[in-house]
């Protein structure tokens, strides 16, 4: 049964998923392994039974759709995720794991010239809000972290992701299908595409970044009772630290390197107590390495400063650097030569944000593919992409997915 | 059986007392409503039916150990509170309800000469952590806050004191003593004893105050794809608040103007969003209402200054002012005249932090006396007074008691 896969059938399943976890101001809030999230899962599942793709789901909760057109070869995967932020829009991860679906259900209906098996994917945990580091499914599947470590995080109210995932019946046991290359597409989340006009973009490099979590050390006091002189307030130390990292992106100029603390726990959080500490997630991003690096370095700077007012302590537990590295060559060509035929309007572009692509290009051959995000919007409810720019990037995914399902890639060295 | 009111058996109770909800670290953790001040409850009513105290909970969870002496007279009340903040010390609160009890237990046992009732009282929600506003019980009591109001008020989780208070079994249905006039003892939670060398303090007036609940709105994005110039984040307008609280402060000079954030809750809360709302709880605090005053127009131009930045929108949704009002001069009269005739060396004081007694104050004859805090330290773990400094305080407050219950403050005007 796989005669549905028309552009009016993508638009209305689109429709579908957008409605499990939805907001009532058109987003959703599907955090990675919350009943929302099991609840999409299960409907990809099915969607899945009834487009002739098997269900596999291995122990970190990556469900692959496969289709095995040539025994025993590799698998072409296709994919994103559908694990969202808080209270965020419909479109980042989703809009990909059902282009993938529909581009993976299309080329094992019409498998003629494969070379390669194709599989839809749907990675665990891309966002990073509920269960930390992000990236969580894509990094066990490429060897970059450890199963059984990922399966002992716990969110904020102790639950693991064992735990979560066995709730919502996502812990499985099955074998991940190996990959012989990887295509992605996302929406862009910036305004590029939109400020120049055009329907896709071929991603050719991720932005550099380093990500801290820090800690900030005072003492616990009476507001009501105790002499400023007497205090170490905790946050106000934070707070120093959030418009650092603030003044560090400020200073390297325009659109240069970006800047940001996004999480931010107070403790013990009482209307009349001093803060003992405080705990943040704070992250610098650059194209280049050496921006990035340039950037970590007046960070840590401020952050001296702030310590020598001798109020604080400011604890930096960990500044892990993800570098800026290519997707390979061959991949941008490909897509470009098919946005060519399609007669799309396409540049080449790096990506700000992280992929789980950005983990599969170190192992497989990649390709990265946006669409437009009108106004640049994400990660907020008011994310938005047309329809005839979501379709678009699905045609473009799928002629590409066959290239790739015949060999398109095969010789492409991976460093 | 009221035999054993001896200070041996003072200091071994309030040992037993600050063993519920204790902390690794010396402290207690025993917010208002929660299981441990249920079980550090149950210990105060067992206590009183050992003592020949007649418990009774009124409708918000007020407890008093009542000893009818002289039928239908008003009573003299004598306690504090059993709740404390998270992760906080033994001693503010509940030393003052154990020896409210002591006092009360040996009045009763010798009352020649009474011409008033005398009840041991724990207010319920003093601290105000778990649900706000703080002084919550003692407000009801006194007709500053309707009980019905007070009941529906919800905690972080969504629980309400109704449910909270009957989950542990202390919503009552008990008739309130009607007060007399009122004593309370408890620690300084400043210096100023331990830096003159002083056995106690008798309070005199309480400092002024502005309390705030803010919120600071922003506009949700991703961190790691949206453009500086774009951003309206949440989280580095609520810094530029914190850091205008200590502005305010430190403007006015040393010991002058307290300034704080105590509360700041960040959503949406994940590590790569811009954070859309961050709420927080601030406070101005100043002995003399015109000082509070200024303060608090220096804050709010400073929050003026920050909407013009056209980052965020700050909304001020209440600013509360708490006056400085005196304590009866005739109660702080007896109160030095107690201390004198026991050899304490004592002074006069204002209290920078609010206590029950500060709305008993308003409605009856009130007397507040302070113990030494050992480094002003409160709110912290390391909270501590000495065995002698609290029995020296407890022998002020049981004198003065008997002097209450006989009379002395029987005449004494009320606003």
């Amino acid at each position: 049964m796989t005669s549905d896969l028309t552009d009016e059938a993508f638009l209305a399943d689109f429709a579908e998923l957008s409605a499990i976890g939805a907001t009532a101001a058109g987003g959703v809030h599907r955090e990675a392994g919350t009943e929302a999230d099991g609840r999409a899962r299960e409907w990809l599942r099915d969607w899945f039974g009834r487009h002739d793709l098997h269900c596999r789901v291995d122990a970190v909760g990556n469900m692959y759709g496969c289709a095995e057109v040539v025994a025993d070869e590799p698998w072409v995967l296709l994919g994103s995720h559908l694990d969202s932020q808080p209270t965020s829009g419909r479109f980042d991860g989703a809009y990909g794991v059902l282009a993938g679906a529909y581009a993976a259900a299309a080329v094992a209906a019409r498998p003629g010239g494969a070379r390669f098996n194709v599989a839809a994917v749907n990675w665990f945990n891309e966002e990073g809000s509920r269960f930390s580091p992000s990236l969580m499914g894509s990094a066990v599947y490429t060897g970059k972290a450890d199963a059984d470590a990922v399966l002992e995080v716990v969110d904020e109210d102790g639950m693991s992701v064992r735990d979560a995932l066995g709730r919502i019946g996502f812990h499985g046991g099955d074998v991940a299908p190996p990959a012989q290359s990887y295509a992605e597409i996302h929406i862009e989340q910036g305004r590029t595409l939109v400020d120049d006009g055009l329907d896709v973009g071929v991603v050719t490099s991720n932005w550099a970044a380093y990500k801290y979590v820090v800690t900030v050390h005072g003492e616990q006091a009476h507001t009501g009772a105790t002499h400023m002189r007497y205090r170490r307030d905790a946050l106000v130390g934070a707070s120093q630290v959030v418009l650092a990292v603030r003044a560090v992106a400020d200073e390297f100029g325009p659109d240069t390197v970006l800047g940001s603390v996004g999480r931010f726990i107070t403790e013990p959080n009482s209307p009349v107590v001093v803060p003992a500490r405080v705990r943040l997630a704070a992250d610098v991003r650059a194209l280049q390495a050496e921006t990035v690096e340039a950037a970590h370095a007046r960070f840590l700077e401020r952050v001296a400063e702030i310590e020598q007012a001798g109020e604080v302590h400011v604890e930096i537990e960990s500044a892990a650097f993800r570098p800026s590295t290519r997707y390979q060559d061959d991949g941008v060509a490909l897509a470009g030569e098919v946005a060519d035929e399609l007669g799309l309007r396409w540049r080449t572009m790096p990506t700000m944000a992280g992929h789980d692509s950005v983990n599969l290009k170190d192992v497989v051959p990649t390709v990265m593919l946006f669409i437009p995000s009108v106004d640049g919007v994400s990660h907020n409810e008011r994310e938005f992409s047309t329809d005839g720019q979501m379709l678009a990037g699905l045609h473009l995914l799928t002629s590409t997915a066959r290239r790739m399902v015949t060999g398109a890639l095969e010789a492409v060295p991976v460093p």
